[in-house]
């Protein structure tokens, strides 16, 4: 039988340790270390400890939080996300996953369950990369995907040293950041999409991250009268953009489902009414979870381009100027958060996360799986992001039944 | 036999004259109403009154040289364009029309020619629009379809006002605009355009000037996420956008050489790479000679948004800002110019004018024809605008003829 979490207490949990940065809008700004940053982990750290965890932190300021397990030789099963919000973020994006760690570790508690593994809560050090860019900088340095030291050199748009505001709030620990074995991690999180939503599920037993792609695109033509140029004579950059954006659109629609194009920036120049524009920078955003896929996408935008460009007598400049691979979890970690859910008897489907999350790094060195429940109209990044507390506790649940799984398995 | 006019000494008016208000790059900016459209004027007048010709303006700075005609109840026959530049204008756009005039009265004196119809060399007052806004003041309000009132009292980026700175140049004439009968007007100018130069014609026979309707569009769709929208949720602005842009085109080609379909403004929001973007603010601008294919390119446009709209469950919002009714010029006017131009032996086609000019105002109150010149690659309103001596000779050339013709046939 499953052990049912406290949602009442988790929903207390979240709007509690809500009110640190909270916005008037009812969302929130608790920027990575930040004086808000400091002061929830501060809470956090307290809560745990009232929960018998041993608190630690690594010199990036990664903070653990260990409930111990029977067996001292085993590594963690680990339960994290991230505190750091961005400047107009919602209550539940990253904190849903740090939160329903405590609430797993207080049910257990609660109900005097030993486990054979250690479990750790986990909070990564910004995650948001709203202040400090790239994001995932906390679980990236501790995959070996990112430099240590130029982490904690960077800097914000104001000139701050990271590692020197991971000093100021008090977060720097000695433990060397990635010397940690886990036994594996698990990640709940809100979809911040809207398949689960749309499709009536309460559960999504995450598979993996999508690999993305993203591209600058500048189409160089002749700027020309619009009264005085007749179409044939023209090279018109804005034509061939829309007949790229329609086609990459196509592209993505035909491959199927899993495949997304975005063209989210267009730029035309001089654009002015009746000038026939001589220049259009735009992107192109390309995502799906097979790296064939992908190359098969690549290969046709750059057939489209050419095909548009000489069309209409436009020069093409396309570059490629970031490629993150997709990511497959574990599959023995999804399929105990699969059993797990069935077993909640909730409406589940398998889904891909479109997004990243620490858990793309951490997958890197830990067997790994991810659990997305709704979030209304799919917004997040926004303080409307919302998600009903029957859904938190339904994935909360579902989390805790995969751990105690696991744990059970692989003692 | 065709009188020769002398086209060196109109290339050295066009150099001696240029050197007000030159640029660096070998243009102009000689602003309506600026101290280099004043010290042009005095120039113009100076030459005009040298030949022999009695120098008016009017109310608005409209500026007449006329030439006697051997009949003086016979309405002048005019020969004009205007003096202003863009602020990085070319030498020819204006110039050459009333430069031209000017040649042809020399021309007329040097051979002892009496005509039966008084000759006049117009400088209409800014043409260009480029300080004062709209263009075509001066022909617009001598035909009636502008307000002399409005322009008057119209005021510059600085808050100059119109009125204020004619009397301050020293334009500001008795005469009622409009109130100035003219036997038939004609206008020699660059077409501006590339289709002279394309067909590898001198001559460009000018039958009139295409019809012109301005359209904002806004599209409004939903921001979401590039990663976790699948392809059939989103309701994406840009892509609607790029199918209407593509559409529109196509929708011009197919109704053939003569329609025009330009998309020159495209403002993307929220413009970030990652965003599927919320909404689209674009432009169309339709042109053609025949208001009835004007119609059915409307027609269409509003079915293309339409379907498009709602094929990408995006909203719309067409409003039609501006609706120029298109020209025909006067067929006597234009089949004297065609008779010269024939004549002239230079290689010759019917075009459209596809902008504006003062003889799009004028032909409401007077028979009118135009005729073009080539210009090289098509450029202008831009420093490196140019024209060859050759076609400014030949231009010339045409224009005395297609008046002397008018004024055997019309005396």
């Amino acid at each position: 039988m499953t052990t049912q979490i406290n949602s009442a207490r988790l929903w207390n949990d979240i709007h509690e340790s809500g009110k640190i940065g909270a916005t008037e809008k009812g969302g929130l700004c608790r920027l990575a270390l930040s004086d808000e940053d400091r002061r929830v982990r501060e809470w956090f750290v307290e809560a745990c400890r009232a929960e018998g965890c041993e608190v630690r932190f690594d010199e990036v300021g990664n903070l653990f939080a260990r409930r111990p397990g029977r067996r001292s030789d085993l590594h963690p099963i680990a339960i994290g996300s991230h505190l750091d919000s961005q400047p107009t973020g919602g209550k539940f994006d990253g904190i849903l996953g740090v939160l329903a760690g405590l609430e797993a570790v207080r049910t257990l508690n609660e109900h005097g369950i030993e486990t054979e593994h250690p479990i750790e809560i986990i909070d990564w050090t910004n995650e948001e990369g709203a202040r400090f860019a790239p994001a995932m900088q906390g679980s990236g340095v501790f995959a070996g995907a990112l430099e240590k030291e130029t982490v904690l050199s960077c800097r914000d748009r104001e000139g701050l040293v990271f590692g020197e505001e991971l000093d100021r709030i008090g977060f720097r620990g000695e433990e060397i950041c990635g010397d940690h074995p886990l036994d594996s991690y698990f990640e709940l999180h809100i979809e911040q999409g809207p398949i689960l939503e749309n499709d009536k599920k309460v559960i999504g037993v995450v598979v993996g991250v999508q690999g993305m792609r993203w591209y600058d695109l500048t189409l160089e033509g002749s700027a020309s009268h619009a009264g005085t140029t007749p179409m044939k004579l023209r090279r018109d950059a804005s034509v061939a953009a829309a007949e790229i954006i329609t086609a990459v659109n196509r592209l993505a629609e035909e491959i199927g489902e899993g495949a997304l194009a975005t063209t989210g920036v267009i730029d035309a120049y001089p654009n002015s009414r009746n000038v026939v524009p001589s220049r259009v920078f735009m992107t192109v955003d390309l995502r799906h979870t097979e790296v064939e896929v992908l190359d098969r996408m690549e290969e046709r935008l750059k057939e489209i381009v050419s095909t548009m460009g000489s069309q209409h007598q436009v020069s093409e400049k396309l570059d490629r100027l970031w490629d993150s691979p997709p990511v497959k979890f574990d599959a023995e970690c999804v399929g105990v958060v699969r059993e797990s859910a069935k077993q909640s008897g909730h409406p589940l489907r398998e889904i891909t996360s479109g997004a990243g999350h620490d858990a793309v790094y951490v997958s890197r060195v830990a067997p790994t799986a991810m659990i997305f429940i709704p979030c209304k109209d799919g917004i997040s990044h926004n303080e409307i992001e919302s998600a009903s507390r029957e859904h938190v506790g339904a994935g909360t649940s579902v989390l805790l039944e995969a751990i105690r799984l696991r744990d059970r398995r692989w003692g």
